[in-house]
């Protein structure tokens, strides 16, 4: 006879083990249809068990998958400070909608709203994935204080990300993954232009980062594309 | 002595009066600040009569105010279809500022996340908002079917609109509102020319719409001030 092999895991284990559990149904299930039976019953463990370890029930729980999830969501957003600025948001956006692929009926659940997801203390925890999320962009191009409307341009940008992640499962996870991720970076860098020619803290910002891309990546495909419209809008001039 | 002015109120009106009053409440105060006993005040009548037009108590209150909140909402987007597309947006921003100006802590609460106010029902009346939004930006630039990206482009550029409503708003209504407005009108600008150059449909939206404009509006604006950075871009072309 084996010894089943929950007895030999340790308090944290058990704990992470729990949480893995109930975020795989959450991926699947939005949070009303995950019961502590289901958790207990995918983690191969008795519902008193997983009482134990969460005395507050399937909020709790859910919380505590949240906590687990933000953490994993903000590590996507570490990209080394070097390369074509575009080709480091390519790489954090292919991390993050792996992220929002696995985790669909969560993710959906907890932005979509109108969910019992949806505490002042969930909240937080996705207000300060925003944040990192906000913070990562900051630093990556540099933006001093004083470019208040970059800053609010990249906050903005994170919204529509969300708004657009959300309509990508909506629609059966059209259009293809990577077409998503290059529109977004486009629809970056198009934001950041038409806000950085509005002053001269976002000149400089978007200067900056201009003049670390090169032809051969995303922005100088949008740029050879845009191009031919300036001429075709040339009684705008 | 004159009778109470609320006994000659019919039905209906007296609805209007007590949603009047509690919309008052709801822009001021976020909904779990707001009692029944407020309400009644505000309107001049008892609790009982409060009661009376709403038995299910300030959840109903609550629902029937952010109905007929989103109706004037949704009136804000009722543009004639004539003249540049960017001014009719101007329009449409103003008065959609407005609002979010007039009921900012109702506003705030509702899309923040994380309130009382957020319910299945209360989640569906704002996508209903958002959807006749989507609808009327469909209309004004006549987007076929066929043209996807420019589809989700426009729902995107919405959520751009109510985050930067709400960070606007916590951050004490800075830049000013028309700045806040016509830097909006530009975000949507670019985000169409940055999604209309990827495929034909797009192609065709984005220069019938660009034919409507001059090189007064905004978009004249927005392209005289782009040209230059596009030079200084010479090593992406």
């Amino acid at each position: 006879m084996t010894v089943p092999a929950y007895r030999r895991l340790s308090v944290e284990q058990r704990r992470s083990q729990l949480i893995a559990s109930a975020l795989g149904l959450f991926a699947r299930r939005p949070p009303e249809d995950v019961t502590l039976d289901d958790v207990a019953a995918a983690a191969g463990v008795s519902r008193p068990l997983v009482y134990r370890y969460f005395p507050g029930g399937k909020q709790q729980l859910y919380e505590a998958a949240l906590r687990s999830a933000a953490d994993v969501l903000e590590r996507c957003f570490d990209e080394p400070p070097v390369g074509p600025p575009s080709r480091r948001l390519v790489n954090v956006l292919d991390r993050y909608l792996d992220f929002v692929d696995e985790h669909a009926a969560g993710f959906t659940a907890l932005l979509a709203g109108g969910s019992v997801a949806g505490t002042s203390r969930t909240t937080a925890i996705v207000d300060e994935v925003r944040r990192a999320a906000a913070d990562a962009l900051v630093t990556h191009l540099q933006v001093p204080p004083s470019a208040a409307r970059i800053r609010m341009m990249l906050r903005t940008w994170i919204a529509g990300v969300e708004a657009a992640s959300l309509i990508w499962l909506d629609e059966g996870r059209q259009p293809p993954r990577e077409e998503l991720r290059d529109w977004l970076v486009d629809q970056f860098v198009a934001q950041l232009v038409a806000t950085g020619v509005q002053d001269a803290p976002g000149g400089d910002v978007l200067l900056r980062a201009l003049a670390q891309e090169d032809r051969e990546g995303p922005v100088g495909a949008l740029t050879r594309r845009v191009v031919p419209v300036v001429t075709d809008a040339a009684h705008l001039l």
